[in-house]
């Protein structure tokens, strides 16, 4: 075709869209949410007022209305919470996403939602508020069930963070555990252009509800090249086992090619603030496995320095993300899980802006098969 | 940031990578799978045929083998017919492309389907042959669940389109009827880098399992501006009510600037050859609503013509694909589904070539809001 445009693979530094939402400076180490440095809001902000930034452009006038608007929203719908044992029943394996994906589904059914095309704007950021309120309660719930427990309701005077904590482990949690968690969540809300929020943009595109857009970013986020890694980073320290052991098994990987999980992303080539961050949180909670942590991070980045000169591999979100999360009690299998529930919030503001432009995402390919057309070979059984 | 790369809006004609499934090529009113015209193979061949095209990259040697490969797996297994009416009743809507989200996420989980990032070429290829397999008949499934009815199983000797409308309508249809919808699917089995085979592809790209990938690929579908709209084509008919009103009610939508369903691409510039052989098939078929539409078409275009000059609005796919579905016997319900049921091969081609590429797609924003970083407002409640 005539008029085709070639990009770097990958779609690299390819820009999309204008947006308002926020930005990764790759080059600086730095990402922000609207106006405001990302990590300074993890620093000083709740959880609630970083959902309101996102979704409503500011930070909240008045700061417990954001949380007495979604407290409500986080208890399951009849119609839901019916769906959800034949979902966690079907699950032959431990990995809560794509059960995520089924009763989010389940959700915009019985919500009725529409596509976005045909819903006015404060209808659209209700859905919004509905999807993220609800995700974590769904994400316990399928958890709970599948682990052969009850699921455990939402109590509306605890803060999302805590609440959520309630809700995987049972119990209360405490106030560092809460906070660590939150700190987490607001950290990994929004990060650019990343695959699933991408996604979640394309299909906004169509004119999808909001429902299918989520539904498509959970699929982006669950794979191990995007979201699905923080518990693999955990368990590379879990055979490795011990730190005179580090050097010999992460030399042998990383000449084979392979891939250290927890480092290296293609965006920042600086360390990921994110991760600098999540090193502090580990450390003000400390232990042997954060102890354990400092060191095999600084064997790994010693010898990519040594053995992949150049290449910029610094240590990414998803090391300490598995320290941390590990520490505030969460099991392996809700380290994804976890991000997603606060990526919906990011997703959901994106969908919303997405929703804005008329314009569907449709790229094109370069077609590299045999000429077309060919004559089809004579062998025509339906002739 | 210094090396961002600005393209046209919706990423129009920027070539993600290469393919060999096939190509679309706009101006010349062509496009192909594998090295075949895609309406050769509509008017010659089997959907079994093409999708072993799709699927294996060539026309199958055996033209048995493919059939008996797939009857077996349209059996819903146990575990998903088991979530199926907690899934239908939840449906507040009639739309069941969110039921079929909810549907096909339960199947992953059902398959213990892990990343493709994990799995062998091999088994990625049987996880597509099993999702496409049982598409259809989770959607019929559902749509007979969330209309009153029972489930009916598939039928082993009949063809998959064939098979198809009769789990839907209970009836085994009619040789002109299954031969229509057949090459209705055949043509619509794939289609470039349209949006849901881009959402497909992202989220492969981030090394997710296929049925992430799909799902993803379903919501895109979902939407108006893509595949959610051959419906809205016949409601539009049904607006129109009579061929004497037609100018009228056309005149003032366009002059309103609204969109007329069924007309206009984001990708030809001449007669979508889709809706070329869908109107064959529709006159093949006859009737009353075949003639008026007929007789909308040339209103529609007549006055597009007029007061759009330049825009090379044409009769695009979903025109008369509404109209044949319709002939067929499908509730107007379905015709997004029935969609689906054949996408969903080109899905499954597009995610199993993806996956041989281990570059995850992710672009860029350009950031416009105020600048950042901006101080935190004093108001602080974590502090």
């Amino acid at each position: 075709m005539a008029d085709t445009i070639t990009v770097p693979r990958g779609l690299a530094g390819v820009v999309v869209t204008d947006t308002a939402i926020g930005h990764v400076r790759g080059q600086e180490g730095f990402y922000h949410y609207r106006q405001y440095s990302a990590i300074d809001l993890a620093e000083h902000r709740t959880l609630e007022d970083v959902w309101a930034l996102l979704i409503d452009g500011a930070l909240p006038a008045e700061p417990k209305a954001l949380h007495e608007e979604i407290a409500p929203l986080r208890h399951i719908p009849p119609a839901v919470a019916a769906a959800l044992p034949g979902i966690a029943a079907a699950s032959a394996s431990a990995d809560p996403m794509g059960g995520l994906r089924a009763a989010l589904a389940v959700a915009g059914l019985a919500a009725g939602a529409g596509p976005l095309y045909d819903t006015p704007p404060a209808q659209r950021r209700a859905q919004a508020m509905a999807l993220c309120a609800l995700t974590p309660t769904l994400l316990a719930a399928l958890y709970r069930l599948r682990t052969g427990r009850e699921p455990i309701a939402p109590r509306d005077d605890l803060s999302h963070a805590a609440n959520y904590l309630y809700m995987v482990t049972g119990e209360v949690p405490s106030e560092p555990h809460a906070r660590a968690i939150e700190r987490y969540l607001i950290a990994t809300v929004d990060h650019g252009f990343n695959a699933s929020t991408f996604t979640a943009r394309v299909i906004a595109s169509t004119g999808a509800d909001i429902y299918a857009c989520v539904g498509g970013a959970l699929g982006a986020l669950s794979g191990p090249l995007h979201g699905g890694a923080p518990s693999r980073a955990l368990d590379t320290l879990d055979a490795i086992g011990s730190v005179d052991r580090a050097d010999a098994w992460l030399r042998t990987r990383i000449l084979d090619g392979e891939r250290i999980m927890g480092f290296g992303h293609p965006v920042y080539r600086t360390e990921d603030p994110r991760s600098r961050m999540l090193k502090g949180i580990a450390r003000s909670l400390g232990g042997d496995l954060v102890d354990f942590a400092v060191a095999v991070e600084e064997r790994v980045l010693s010898l990519l320095t040594e053995l992949k000169p150049g290449r910029e591999l610094h240590t990414n979100v998803e090391y300490y993300a598995g320290v941390v999360m590990h520490l505030c009690g969460l099991p392996r299998e809700m380290f994804t899980p976890t991000f997603a529930t606060s990526r919906v919030i990011g997703w959901c503001a994106n969908v919303l802006e997405q929703a804005e432009d008329s314009k569907i995402i449709r790229p094109d390919s370069r077609y590299v098969g045999p000429p077309a057309p060919q004559p089809l070979p004579p062998d025509d059984p339906a002739a």
